[in-house]
């Protein structure tokens, strides 16, 4: 078989044969297939899409190109919660801490990213925590899992190598936001890092790769589908990504924010869809009722048990579990900026993807694999949409090492913002339940 | 300026500007765009297509991305002809003669290809002669145009650098047959090469790039235009490539067919295709009209002074003239074997396309770049479309170096050819003239 006749079968729109997939996804983890004809056969995928089908075999052919963890030593029901990414996602931070502290033996063994972006993935927030190293072996995050009820660290190279390669690919050649190739990345990584249940958050809105609800609802069906395909439960979310999640865009401001909405005084929207995730994590694992879930998990944030949680893991990770409770430790930015309001009125929109690019020239994210990012970077917007403001009010504070870097994520922000006289039709965070 | 941004423009669809496409060649010529990205971008190109302008734009860059031959010492016209390839043609190895035969202080520098396909380039036709090496300098081949009329040599590296790093990537990635790119790779080569008028060769047929009249169309309008742009006098003939053109697919066979018209004993479409090509060449340079042309080029076939310059050719690139004289020298292959027809009627149909597959396989061509070929392997067609033939009797005869070879041509071939009890409609060889 030759990787020229799959790309010319892809690109002239003719269904993949399993043979043909399989040659492609061992080509790409064993290196015998140029990144340049990878590329190309990406695009074309692309401009052609995958049918059900080949996409639930592109992800077995990921899984398969590495190991598989069984988590053998865990006893009790694992689940995965995955975001496909937005602006201000702090979630993992705050769920994952949220379903261990529900002690009903479920387990939330998280693999996270860096990313690249306009932020940095959530372990570059949880590494806003001084002395916190991410990356550890797979035997001290299972013990680590096991100990806490949950876990979040760096993603192990062992699982779905063909996905590391495909995903840095994409990212370059401007093919990550296919349907199909997203949820291949997705499915393939959850499916191999062994949990039974996994809770999907489909992202919806400009700050994420599905601008429209038809391509939002379009993945998670397919991602649905293909978990059902290899027997895992799987739920997906599709939740509001239009304007940023929260009020805190970059990393330790992030972590700042997950912090707030543990100890129970956290953006109501945010807090919303945080017990919902966490609600449907447990009811993925059969416990009792989704209301009930619902309850169990609120809990969590009132009681502190959740917050107590996390400052396990910042510990476990060789960092200061005080960073939890106090949150003056972190460190801060050299320039902070006040953007105010230029008219009086009502917040009618944040730009998620405008906030983002903010966020990204003030030093929050990086642009190619393996560049420092700067941790204090980022903005916290004081005002929500719908909230009254009134001209010269402060309506959020932008953090950055240098002034250049400041003023440029000050325009950015600028025009993310638009003041309206009126306020606008209330928007739900959750949109729909797959 | 970022590639990722190029990508993604022409990946939705919208026109580059100069700016863009300038970023984009000078990135590939100094080869700080890395080839996945190339590729990416060339593959959005092969969907999204390219407009007229884009596509001019495109072949300036290209002939700014290396020298410009400006052959200043050579007092004359200079007349280059294009063929955008196909199966059995050998036209560069004729028409180049006549021309110089003409005698009209018209001169023919004509750089050729090895290219990858079913058989060698016009080079390593060339190169069928012992001792011929058309690797030569600038300064030799420039000297020979001038003492011949004409020459044949390798494409100088010199020349838009960029677009031979595109075509290498183009032939792997499945991309070659976007016409903008085509346009563009033959003008930019053809602009920068010196010559002041251009005729252009654009096959039609299963043979070739273009399978439908209406892309020949396109493209021959397309490379007119960007000739005209660049102040070339540009002319195109759209013709008949859906059979092989004469009777040999191959190298030295080939060769020796070339030798053959230029006897004024050839095949009779190929040698009215060579006339009007050759004719087509002296009119663009001004000589006379283009009926007169026509029988100033047939003249060099019959009175032997076209065939002559051939032979001043090989002589002058290293090899020995007498191979011109006779052909008995030509190496021949271990392996003859013969395809007899399986029953009687009328050849209604030799696809270029499958006699180019079975040419390949015979080992006449090559697939990955500086690979030897075997300039022996070949196919000679006894038959033509609309011959009578009987059961048993001769239709082809392949030459190979191995059984094994021979056998696997033998398939392809067979399903290459179909007989008929009536013979078909006339195919003319010229479709059209653009």
């Amino acid at each position: 078989m030759k990787m020229y006749d799959v790309i010319t079968k892809k690109q002239s729109g003719r269904e993949l044969t399993e043979e043909e997939i399989e040659f492609f996804v061992n080509g790409v983890a064993d290196g015998s297939i140029p990144d340049y004809q990878i590329s190309a056969f990406l695009m074309a995928v692309w401009f052609r899409g995958m049918t059900e089908e080949e996409t639930g075999i592109l992800t077995e052919c990921m899984v398969t190109s590495g190991e598989i963890d069984k988590l053998d030593s865990i006893i009790g029901k694992k689940v995965d919660k995955h975001s496909t990414g937005g602006v201000g996602d702090k979630v993992s931070l705050i769920v994952g801490p949220m379903v261990a502290a529900a002690n009903k033996g479920i387990y939330v063994p998280k693999m996270a990213g860096r990313g690249l972006g306009f932020t940095g993935g959530t372990l570059d927030k949880l590494e806003s925590c001084k002395g916190v190293n991410t990356e550890i072996s797979a035997e001290e995050f299972e013990n680590i899992v096991k100990d806490l009820g949950f876990c979040i660290a760096g993603q192990s190279k062992r699982l779905a190598p063909a996905d590391g390669k495909l995903s840095a690919l994409r990212d370059v050649t401007a093919t990550s936001g296919s349907i199909p190739l997203i949820a291949a990345s997705v499915m393939s990584k959850k499916i191999a890092s062994g949990s039974e249940c996994i809770v999907l958050d489909v992202k919806c809105g400009s700050g994420s790769f599905c601008k429209t609800l038809r391509d939002a609802e379009e993945l998670a069906r397919l991602m649905v589908r293909i978990g059902a395909r290899a027997k895992r439960k799987t739920v997906a979310l599709i939740t509001d990504m239009s304007s940023p999640l929260g009020c805190a865009v970059g990393n330790s401001v992030e972590m700042i924010e997950a912090i707030r909405v543990l100890e129970g005084r956290g953006d109501e929207k945010l807090t919303e869809l945080c017990i919902t995730l966490a609600a449907n994590m447990l009811y993925a694992a059969n416990v009792d009722d989704l209301e009930s879930c619902k309850a169990i998990a609120e809990e969590t944030l009132y009681d502190g048990s959740a917050l107590e949680k996390l400052a396990d893991l910042v510990e476990r990770l060789g960092g200061d579990r005080n960073y939890v409770y106090d949150t003056s430790l972190f460190e801060e930015s050299n320039v902070t900026a006040i953007l105010v309001a230029e008219k009086s009125g009502y917040i009618s929109r944040i730009d998620a993807y405008e906030v983002g690019k903010a966020a990204s020239v003030l030093g929050a994210g990086r642009e190619v694999v393996g560049q420092t990012i700067d941790h204090t970077a980022g903005i916290i917007l004081n005002k929500q949409i719908g909230d009254r403001i009134e001209e010269g009010e402060a309506l959020a504070t932008l953090q950055a090492q240098t002034l250049e870097r400041a003023q440029a994520g000050m325009e950015y922000l600028f025009k993310a913002v638009t003041i309206s006289d009126y306020p606008p039709e209330e928007r739900k965070i959750i949109i729909k339940s797959i």
